[in-house]
């Protein structure tokens, strides 16, 4: 990091934030949060629209209270699970009809990589990076150990060509952006690269949805997961989102099959026929309550161009980086990302060898953000939500913490999720 | 049915409400719904506990908009599946290490339909009845598409022990209460027979757990998946319950692995190691807001006794009946459920030509029944709110409706789900 560059100014900010009113505007439709508080936590829990909680007392009391069992015919619980999926199509690249929101991203992971096994057959081989988000492993791990697919290893993209080699490879499980670093994997020649040994990819866009532009479709990808309550804003828990190219649309029998997943669920038909299209995904009864929560955040998100919310997440990591840059680099503090926009996903990760002790300190002053073991300090704008300028007081916050070394008070010394 | 019993009079069911004034009493911790509506729907969408507006207002407010990502360290989000699956455990004789609330009952149903068979192996045939809850049809047909089982279908209990008798059946997956007829299977016979031919059983809870008292460990059960939003009031598309055995708790590696299911979900081992009995088959990030509502119906099912909920359930179905009887027997309307309270489940089916019709014009006027094809109509009082009066009307507006056909009306003619 350079801190020799010219000094970037709470006014510089000020500037950035009246250049980019367009998404700017967003912001006002969603709940405040605390007062002073500076949320650089969009990685682990979005914001909340300020219409979720009337929408959810709604729903409660019109649909669970007085309707009650009308409500399923009387309201629209059963076709969330295709509505919202059809909000925020757009944000990833792909048809209304090719995602679905349901399930969790482990489970819907889980049903994915079944499926790609189940189109790719014979092949039996998944291949993950060794350093995938962990649950991302279990489920990988737990097929392979019934017997279902074997699992090969790759501890970076250079070792993708080996890996394929053999052409036994079924599916190529890639986080899009990595939990830690937030280094982002160029979706494109992958999929390119894997299409052409013959095999299947399949997107966690767990980090990257609703921050960076994502084109499924225009890459050829073929299978996609990605939680809902990150960057989407879909509420703590929120179901998760899944994508299916049109190509396996048809392609076979899900592995979960369930009722909500039938071509015609109430004809309560003896045996499964799958519904057209991405809706076979669907297992078990929708979560409704969830949906309400997710369905305030969809209705914002049907209104934002990803072009400009990618632009606005690009003018705010690199202004979030060049603060850090000016600022901290003083006191050890190192940029863990990629600096170029386009290898970088929604947060910024930095690297402190006391990453947990200062992200702790930097919450108790109100700037929440992160920390990953062993030494990675997370910080994740929401492109809707943050400002040039609430970037410019957090770093600024960073500094004084860093330079008092305030964080090595003994109260910060608490593990961290 | 018999008209020519004596009377069961306003004054009567009055007396009876009296004489269950203990758990009459839980009737004022659920919202009223609509004035004057009668709702005999508990098999679709339970009541709505008062507290569970609020309280999901405090969450939303609270952990989503103040705290965020503090409140995955700060609030028990992550161990609700527990401490759920803990609140209900008595309810259907289990320990309170032996539930948790995940996930939805046929995804439940798909993880405990493959542990079985794991347990089981080299067994692999599940035997189903023919005339199940469709979905349960559909995940196990699944499996069995997929190959990793048989299945072998059969239309009562009295073909069970042909079904039994090759030797190679893994599990028996049964519904312990009809979702048409209402009809309640004897888990202690049944599960005694499977266990003597080798094979485990499995059971849905969905129409009973809530209603009537279930002794899953007295009975020796091996697995149970039951819904969350009927009788247990967990709100619309709560999360589901699952049940395991002690003796199955450590026994192998669940199906569908995931973080939450591993035994140290944050310390981001990279291979999975399931967490100690039950815990493994948590999956994915629980729901944190639908388990909010659950949670309010939870806080008072810790203190009901499944014995007086039981009696409550008995006294009402009975005098459900004996209306019906009473008042309807003249019109067509014959019992389709057993009459012995231990043969039934939580909800009254009655058989009528216009069944759907009838329904409708109940709902109309009131009284929220639902009805199955061809010609089944399902009354569920909740054993906590409904009281005897609320019957006494309900069969009273039946009445009305049969005498004079207002269910003719051309209006009742849409489809119910």
């Amino acid at each position: 990091m350079d801190a020799s560059s010219p000094p970037l100014t709470l006014d510089d900010c000020r500037a950035l934030d009246a250049a980019h009113a367009a998404l700017g505007e967003m912001r006002r439709h969603f709940a405040p949060g605390e007062v002073g508080a500076l949320y650089l936590d969009a990685n682990s829990i979005g914001p909340m629209p300020a219409a979720a909680p009337a929408a959810m007392q709604a729903l409660m009391q019109e649909g669970w209270a007085r309707l009650r069992r009308r409500s399923w015919n009387e309201l629209d619980w059963l076709d969330q699970p295709r509505t919202l999926g059809a909000a925020i199509a757009h944000l990833v690249g792909a048809g209304p009809e090719d995602v679905r929101v349901t399930d969790t991203t482990s489970v819907n992971l889980y049903k994915l990589l079944r499926q790609a096994l189940a189109v790719a057959a014979p092949r039996r081989v998944i291949v993950l990076q060794s350093g995938v988000f962990p649950s991302n492993r279990y489920v990988a791990e737990g097929i392979a150990r019934a017997g279902l697919a074997q699992l090969r290893f790759i501890d970076d993209m250079g070792a993708l060509p080996a890996a394929l080699a053999a052409g036994d490879v079924a599916v190529v499980a890639l986080s899009h952006v990595d939990y830690r670093s937030s280094e982002r994997l160029d979706m494109r020649t992958l999929h390119a690269q894997i299409a052409s040994a013959g095999a299947l990819s399949l997107w966690d866009l767990s980090h990257s949805a609703g921050a960076v532009a994502i084109d499924l479709r225009g890459t050829g990808a073929d299978f996609a997961v990605g939680c809902g309550y990150k960057y989407l804003c879909g509420g703590p828990g929120a179901p998760a989102f899944l994508y299916v190219h049109p190509r396996h649309h048809e392609a076979a029998w899900p592995a979960v099959c369930g009722w909500m997943g039938h071509a015609d669920t109430f004809a309560f038909d003896p045996d499964f026929r799958p519904a057209p299209g991405t809706d076979r995904f669907l297992v078990g009864t929708p979560p409704v309550l969830a949906q309400a929560a997710f369905k305030a955040a969809a209705d914002l998100w049907r209104g934002v161009d990803p072009q400009a919310l990618q632009a606005r997440h690009r003018s705010l990591t690199d202004t979030l980086i060049a603060l850090v840059d000016r600022q901290c680099a003083g006191f050890g503090v190192t940029l863990a990302s990629p600096r170029e926009h386009a290898r970088r996903g929604g947060h910024v990760a930095l690297r402190f060898e006391h990453a947990a002790l200062l992200s702790q300190a930097l919450v108790a002053h109100g700037v929440v953000v992160s920390s990953r073991k062993p030494d990675a300090l997370r910080l994740a704008p929401h492109p809707l939500v943050t400002t040039h300028e609430d970037l410019w007081h957090a770093v600024r916050t960073m500094r004084d913490l860093l330079q008092t070394q305030a964080w090595r008070d003994p109260r910060y010394a608490e593990p961290s999720v």
